[in-house]
């Protein structure tokens, strides 16, 4: 393929490209006569065309050199385009079931080629929104971030010498390192201009969270981890909207933001993530549906999730533990707590067969009866 | 000057490499007729020239490709050199007055000119074996590694961006990186071909040290901390054998093993090299002096140097406390103790004034009377 530097992609421009590029035409059975495209993405950070013809269809998804913030606009580096691929083709290659496939990468375009998610695929933060159960959710992540983490860790005997070329090469997405690190560990904890919430709502939640000198130390040690600990490479963005799914299908993407950070980086975004949206559910509270049992099974997944990313093999079990018991601020027992019925086997195993170390029965066998999901007391918390 | 491309060093021509080399030629103020060159290198890893002229001197060091052990050569990057005039040239920026000045590097000939340490500057281990007090030993090495670890590490306001980029850079450093995790973290607590101990005295002690499961799951736990934790730019040699030495002056030299890693590393390396050192006096002893008022006075200088570290800004300071803590598996005081008096001021105190930041009188006072020093309970054992 000739290479034509970076330049925008639009729809005629874009087929130009993919008929010029055998690794993308192939995948449309070079066909191209009624082909159906579709500007996706939010064009605020990358523009994503679904391409569909009448023998395949591909996703072209491009980086722009700035992304926007409440109508501001910083620069930021194309090349996290190139980390992206670098990731998906890695994570990929370690857990194929749960990453789409990269059939293509320019660099100077900054643009990745890579397979369509077809309907019903949808964004999980939409499916839990709209209160839809996704009983193989938990298996299906702890399986993502048992391979991705535990086969890119030194855990894994891949060797020191081959870790550290890659962690130099993944120092290269500084920016968006740096980004997260603004983003979730430094502005949220001080008045920054690029702080949003809920305004009146939730002003003075937010005022609490700054002027919470003790929960800024601990930010700070987290902070500290974040930045050092070269322990495996991570997604580095892993929240609900980073997670496409079906009943039967749980794809994740956009790895822009991944380098050599700390497993707990990851686990503690995705739990966070579930744990707001448990919380979020009271919300979405209709005539027709109270969510009452939506929230008793979303509970009782996340609990598996958790044990199966603790039924790892020993050594990953110890560090994952140790990871998310500090994400999770989940040094002690809570006082307050009301008990999870060990015995009672997740929705998800009556669903489908098991794939995971240790099954649901000796799951349950290995709780003891005094274990408790914080979730509950917080629960309590905000019931009162 | 013209590059000769890689070419070992012998006396004839490193005359006419000094002659080519402005900044070389200009310390021995351009005069070349009485030229006294004595090579002090091992030659099993780097020759080391020390040049004197009637005008000046320079030490000249040259990386070879190979480094000797038991007879046998192993391959070894002489791009080591790049990296240690790297890290002398960053800690000479921070510390000045402890790490000798670098005039010239040459990176195709793996050629480092520098200061030369003269007479009677000597290695420390040699100091310490002859029973040689240095009263400002604690006070320097503790304001080497603040200067140099705590300036290195995002605790400095230097921004992660930039740090990135350096710990990219010195993750070149692999070989000699590996190098330390194989000979420091893996093979002492193995079988290994290159182990090596004091045959047969200390071959059980090297047996239990194999067999002992509880520490090979702590030296783990170290190694993963080790390889993974990017803190900030240590010395990673950091031994008695790395330093030079007169009553008043403290040179830091050979850095070579430089990279990001954890502080605790070259701490708790010259800490445990100073331990050492100590238990190594008895074997000294002879009829004139039994070493007993030279170890009294070691162990205070000890307890300063402990001290002067965790006088850091407060940050630091918890960050080395805790490094300190797990290097030296002083998780909880020892039961069978002896009680070092606190108020005793360290003799260095006597014959300097204080530099660092708290006083020892501030020091002494902030020691609680339970304060111990974990020696004494090994010496005791020792003693039994």
């Amino acid at each position: 393929m000739t290479s034509f530097g970076y330049r925008r992609l639009d729809e005629k421009f874009l087929i130009e490209y993919i008929k010029a590029t055998p690794s993308l035409s192939s995948k449309l059975g070079n066909q191209f006569d009624d082909l159906k495209i579709k500007e996706v993405g939010d064009s605020n950070l990358n523009f994503v065309f679904i391409v569909v013809g009448s023998d395949g269809s591909v996703v072209i998804k491009q980086a722009l050199p700035y992304i926007h913030c409440r109508g501001e606009s910083w620069p930021m580096t194309k090349e996290r385009a190139y980390f992206e691929q670098r990731a998906l083709i890695e994570h990929g290659r370690l857990c194929p079931d749960h990453v789409p496939e990269v059939y293509h990468f320019d660099r100077d375009m900054s643009l990745i080629g890579m397979r369509y998610l077809e309907p019903p695929h949808i964004i999980l933060r939409k499916g839990l929104i709209a209160g839809i159960e996704y009983p193989l959710l938990a298996e299906h992540m702890s399986e993502y971030m048992t391979r991705t983490l535990f086969c890119t860790s030194l855990i894994y005997p891949n060797g020191f010498s081959l870790m550290l070329h890659a962690v130099a090469e993944f120092c290269g997405n500084v920016e968006l390192c740096r980004l997260t690190e603004q983003v979730v560990f430094s502005d949220p904890y001080k008045v920054s201009q690029y702080n949003r919430c809920t305004s009146p709502y939730l002003d003075r939640d937010a005022e609490a969270v700054q002027e919470d000198n003790i929960l800024k130390l601990e930010v700070a040690e987290l902070k500290s981890i974040f930045c050092e600990r070269a322990q495996a490479l991570i997604h580095g963005d892993l929240h609900t909207g980073s997670i496409m799914v079906t009943h039967d299908s749980t794809q994740v993407i956009d790895p822009e933001f991944a380098f050599y950070g700390p497993m707990g980086f990851d686990v503690g975004a995705f739990l966070g993530n579930l744990i707001l949206a448990f919380f979020a559910q009271d919300g979405h509270v209709d005539q027709g549906n109270d969510r009452k049992f939506f929230k008793f099974q979303f509970r009782e997944n996340l609990w598996a999730l958790f044990y199966d990313l603790v039924s790892f093999p020993p050594p990953a079990k110890i560090l994952f533990i140790k990871e998310m018991k500090r994400t999770l601020q989940y040094k002690q027992p809570p006082l307050e707590t009301t008990e999870i019925t060990p015995t009672k086997t997740p929705k998800s195993t009556e669903k489908s067969p098991q794939k995971t170390i240790i099954t649901n029965k000796s799951r349950a066998s290995k709780q003891s009866p005094t274990q408790t999901l914080p979730l509950e007391k917080n629960k309590t918390n905000r019931e009162k």
